[in-house]
């Protein structure tokens, strides 16, 4: 049994994540305004905070991050650098702190999506967080040290969220969040490193 | 001959841009702390003042930006951030705001570099940055109006910066700028939008 920290726990894929790998971990609960902690991925501070009262574990495991959606020619600077500063730079604070809190051979799940390589109207904020992320974790790898691990997992649309997001993935299949959460698991109790996990229908 | 915003213009690629573009085009030079108007991808102010300044161009050409390089080990989020605000925001805003003063048919060519898809020690800031660029023209390209286009050019590390940088890219392959300037040749020139022009050896 491993000890996990699960970061976005409350959401559609935190919820199949906590099902997933709670079944054979100890997993703790973190969210925004939930968890048995909280943190917020765009203040620093309270990811520094939540590694000193949680101290070592073995799996770190985040499902959560805010990006700008909205029309390229609209977008503002500051809209764009609201998925930057959260999505992005909140889950590579993740790790650039959290690897010091890792057992050996531990591991770092981050989250990233389809529209790294898929491109939607309203979504130019979105590509370039997820590829950004997918890259992270693809340069993260080579230097982690004490076989530490870093990956990512790209969903497509849930079929959770088709209701509310549908219309801006015109066509796209959708995949139920249990089947990112075994993305998730094939992350932490595999082998691999510097991988982004597609999960697709 | 078309009027072309050229941004970076002192840099090893600027100076090979401006060879190239400025044998058929009127380039308009921009800079840190050079060229004939001055413009700081970081200062978001700057970038509107320069605009503003010059006015309608049909291309905007840009070869310049900031990163973090250094272990990752080491890294903080501030360090991380330089990046996310200068080669990365910097260009998008050259984007967001760029369009606009574009003619129809225009074009916006940023630039990306190789370690999106190739990793090195001390380069996770890069690869992410890079990555997200590469996305981003994916992304914006499909929302442009008005026949307007946006490419980027990734090179590899240029035989001008070997000296300096050859320690990083172990057995990588160089490519002379002047290479890099064709890419650019080929965005501004060219009809292809959303691509990434990569100039390996």
């Amino acid at each position: 049994m491993s000890k996990i920290l699960l970061i976005g726990a409350s959401g559609t894929i935190g919820q199949a994540v906590q099902a997933n790998l709670g079944a054979r971990h100890d997993v703790i609960t973190v969210g925004r305004n939930s968890g048995t902690h909280r943190a917020d991925l765009s203040q620093p501070a309270s990811l520094a905070a939540l590694f000193a009262a949680v101290g070592r574990v073995d799996a770190i495991v985040n499902t959560a991050g805010n990006l700008h959606f909205g029309p390229l020619t609209e977008m503002t600077a500051e809209q764009f650098n609201l998925g930057l500063q959260d999505k992005l730079l909140g889950q590579v604070q993740l790790a650039l702190l959290g690897h010091k809190y890792l057992n050996d051979g531990g591991s770092i799940t981050l989250i990233s999506g389809v529209l790294s390589i898929e491109p939607i109207r309203n979504g130019a904020n979105a590509t370039a967080v997820n590829a950004a992320i997918e890259g992270f974790v693809a340069a993260a790898a080579i230097e982690l040290p004490r076989g530490l691990r870093i990956n990512a997992v790209s969903p497509t649309i849930l079929t959770e969220s088709v209701g509310v997001y549908g219309p801006f993935f015109p066509g796209f299949e959708s995949v139920p969040a249990e089947r990112a959460a075994r993305a998730y698991q094939r992350s932490v109790e595999g082998g691999q490193t510097g991988q982004v996990y597609r999960v697709n229908a």
